[in-house]
């Protein structure tokens, strides 16, 4: 059966397009997340995405994909650095999960180089834009492939 | 009259009885809070029980409870260790709070080990899982006598 | 044509007036509302207040001012000194901003003296209780004047 | 067979009851241990009292609860904050304990925050004075209850 | 009887206008402090000014406030960040106090972002430019009014 | 023209396959090396492989990428913590780099959370094990044609 | 009547005169003793002397002179830097303590510059070697003098 | 000959009598240094007082004392917390100098508790308000004895 | 003459052979003993050997070495983390020390990395068992052969 | 037209040759300043040479230098450590300026190792007494060179 | 079969006896290795030396070892405070290994207390000069006598 | 007979004239060497110069130096901030040495202030590019001159 993921975007991922154009690019999140499921779909997965500014509603969706999805990609932008909360929700979930990020947060302030769900994911893939979001897939069907 | 306390758990506590049962056990939120209100009953006081991951649901809540409440009974789970919000709401609200923890969190990580509202509660029970909610209702009562 | 300014309040603000009224004062959230929009109308300019507990709330609200508020005052209560996610949201709304707060945070517990979205404020005013919203509609004039 | 607890006492608790009784009440060490007893009696365990102000003697003490207590209850006092011998003798004597405070020492000065013995506890309780040892007992029935 | 407020200008700030005109704009200090006069004067209040690059003549200046001034606007310049002396001279001088500085300092290097007399002071304004100095005055007719 | 790309594989990387097999599997970094080749070739990309346990080999390199590679995926190992002199080496060497672990180096021990050279790579991928190296091509691939 | 005060030496005090003769000279410390109680015969005050290197047994006394002595002059040694017990029996005592060292601790090595029960001393003299406490004893009748 | 001391006194210490007199009484400095003056005769010691609220006099005075006093009773006030530059003066001076602070300055907030000039000073004495300068001249007395 | 040295063991060191078997094997601290002594008798040296859990006794034992022993070989157990009491009395002692420790403290928590007797000891051995204290006594006569 | 030099020596620089001269040697500042003009003169500059104790007066000379002088020569001395003013002054002066120290500060104290002024200097030369200024004024004029 | 072990001398020690001959003697390295030839002839092992003063070679030595030597005793010196690199070398080959150094690192600068290698190896010696390379040696027999 | 200096050239010095010309020039190394070797001549000292990646190899000249140069001049370039073993060596070499930096590493970032070398070189020359090359042999001559 095809593998089911989840794309999660946390805060201000939203603006993706809107916000600093000359730095990120014109592509909005909508068609990110539509490069995502056309890839998916060229993979043979499902894919599911979601983006919310509330660190609750992250844990919640989280809690959602526990024997739903069989992997979750996050990209949880500042809430990575602050949220012990979803470190906590991934342990509860029990679905592998890799830790994105569109821009290379080690290369920035000192404050975005920790990271508290970076503990419990598999692996983390940063600093290559929305190709990131190609990459993890691929990265996540390595994993659960070599888990299987 | 009765006394009425307000039990409130944060974020995670709602996949108590699922998560880790090796380690938690089999016992769910739902049979945990049930636990509670009987305890409360056979004590003779009325316990209300509310399960969010939202920080922000949590403070509305604390401040609902000013005036209308005895005692809260708080087990904050992750945000007990990054929310300064939190604290400030307990001030806020005027109402006697305990800090709960299902485990001993003095023993786990560092960042465990920080607690905001640990300066605005009477005090703390950890590490006794879900016997701490009948401990902290009994912890509750006897500070509410010494007070009167 | 008239600016148009929106006044952000965050988490415990909604409180003001019946907390600590020896120290607050007895002035409300409201009331304090309502003074901003009379001093605003007197500088000719359109005052929008809102007040919320949940941070993903203030993020999605900054969003929203993008292109159609010429200014915000954000007073981010305890979320000042932990959400890097605030940061990020003014940086995306590309909106000037002022950091207020009632009281002087600097002469407070030293986890208040630090504040992420100052890095990417205008200017900052504390202090001053009420007062600090009619100060800060004027710094923000002054501001824009000055980039006009 | 009846349970059999051992309570320690550590450096000033022998002042309990003189020392500014406007916080701590005047209740003294010796009510409160007979309290303790009485409480003991209650539930058919047999609680075994003894304080001193050397640490050494505290580890000793520890050393002889090997084999001949079901558990310790340890109010370590200053200790708790300095001593890793403590926190050595107990993981020595391989008898469950529980860390007890008069105060919460979460909400005083940062050096009472740390605490060696934690990481060898099942948990800890603080804040609630002399009903803390009331507490602590029902907390160490439910803890050897939970282990049978 | 008109107030009289002292507003204390330290170290550099007298290269007002000459330093980095394209940042700081071409306002000097004298033109700085004359329209602070003529903002007094439109309020009814006394305003005085003094410049040293002396740590030690601004100590001196506030003892001398004592007694004689209704209130001290300081801009410490760099001695914010370095200078306990001041904070004792505040303290001495029992003069409300309000903490000035042209650029947001908490936007700067992470040594601009301590100050010993933030602890001392009413509360703080900074980030504005030559405007700070009129908000300044404003917010401490409020302070002044606000314990009449 | 074909990029071409050159792999460099830092200390103790020489040991795959033999050290801990339970955890790296059996793959030793010949055949890593060859499969990397491998998807290069699928690609349409030249792939050059070299591993050192020298930090001065390293940044001898590295310095003869200048102007003769298209990119560099480093996976510098234990040097990525300590080593300046790597990161002053891709600057000057002027090609750009991704950083490459095998294990998730942000859920493992601290010292191994900093890492030098990301400041100056485009971005990171960890904890994907050998495929890591394919993902590694991937992400080089969609660096320069965004670049290009 | 003439006040009694408790002079108490702790670890290593007793080596005084033996150890590096060179530098603290051959004064033993019973002739310190002689020289204190001779100091205080002449100021018409009593004084015991005690030593020991048990911080248990300092816990002990300073209890014991709670309501028998007037003052308590502690040169507690090593134990200065590292006992949060000593801090607390001050407290419990409730009688009016002064801090001695021989040497100049605050010269010396990093350790030695904290205290805990600097935090509940009248005050510190160090650095005048056995003349210090002739001058502690000065310094008490002063302290009591202010007092009464 | 006659001893000859020289007793600096340094920012805010003018202030004294006048400031807060309900904590430091309402003796004024020129009764203080009268006392001192006066004990120095009672000695058969020349004393000469000197109070600045400038760090630079300070060191200037300080190098004035070189081959002319015997001994320098240094109240640095809030620049011994802060003056490397003063610690490199009493170097220079080669004359021994004790440094004194009426409050206790261990027991208040920690930036008091660090101290550049008593790496170079025979010793400490604080918390004894006016009387220690007394103590002082005593303590120099018997250091100057102890050399000679 | 024959060599005379002295072994002590700290705080929880009696525990030997019972505490944890699996890992500290189950020769006791009296077989440990008899093994020095028959290690001292076959090179010629008297070993004495003393244990206790108490800080002070410790030092009082270390005191009488002086002039009595060649040398001590102390296994100060925790001790070594937090006391510099310990130190002290070395140093008073003039007695060549070795530090001693069962297990390798560098590999395990960080607190036990930190050591106030290394200091002043000639050498440390750790992570060998019970062979530590036939290296030790090896290693100390190596050292008297140096020195003499 | 002559190139314009500022040599400017902060604290206790007055002392040299009379302090420590087993260490300084016996060349006075005078001296010392006398060597620097004539090798000026030698290379066709003019050197001017101003010497204060006072943080406040090197501010002041260091404002005079803009416009006015080609270069600052600073020697700070303990102010190098501790003031931001300096630091801003040299910004505010527009005057490049090299940092010169007689001794090899990064072999010193580690409160020695810090700098403000580093920041906004050219270069440092430290560790070779009275020929740092000869080197320093080679330095001045290379750069003044390399700029033109 | 006989034992077969490696030591490893790392950067600088083949400079013993060189340098600082009145602190480290007279003894070069060919010597203390010819002395542990012989004592291992003596035990019945064969001991092989080598030096360098390249990480990288160390690290490429210790992979030899692998499956070839039954223990390595390491001094590393400078490297054992900086190289992460030796600490992944030594699982990797999983050969118990000893650290070595000639001086007690404890007693001496900070950054020579940190050891990345003592997390992986068996124990410490340190301190006993060339004395150590024996100690060693019997301390990897002990070692490997209580594995087998 | 001539002085003979050794000046070392570390890790990326190599690319010097390639690396970033708009920041370092377009002089290359060899240019700089060159223009080194003909000062040393015109001031009648031979010069050698070397350069290498290896931190190894750098100890490895530093130890050739001893007994056969009479001073080194070493721009250890990112090595100088985390190499003890460059240290040691030098220490070991007996021979004074100076360090040397093109850029002023104390403006640049955090890591870079730290020098381990500077405790044990004569003196520091950073900021002047390829003059100071021509500077630290003048300072390293005036060293020679004042030991001689």
């Amino acid at each position: 059966m095809a593998h089911s993921l989840l794309i999660l975007n946390g805060p201000n991922l939203n603006m993706l397009g809107l916000r600093q154009p000359e730095i990120y690019g014109t592509t909005t999140l909508p068609e990110v997340e539509a490069m995502a499921v056309a890839h998916g779909a060229k993979k043979g997965v499902n894919i599911e995405c979601r983006q919310t500014n509330h660190e609750g509603a992250l844990v919640d969706w989280i809690h959602e994909a526990r024997g739903t999805q069989d992997g979750i990609i996050l990209n949880a932008g500042a809430y990575t650095h602050t949220s012990i909360a979803l470190m906590d929700a991934l342990i509860a979930a029990e679905v592998p999960a890799i830790e994105l990020h569109l821009s290379n947060v080690h290369a920035r302030e000192d404050f975005r180089h920790t990271s508290y769900i970076a503990k419990v994911c598999v692996g983390q893939i940063c600093g290559f834009g929305a190709a990131g979001y190609t990459l993890a897939i691929d990265a996540m069907l390595a994993t659960l492939e070599a888990q299987s």
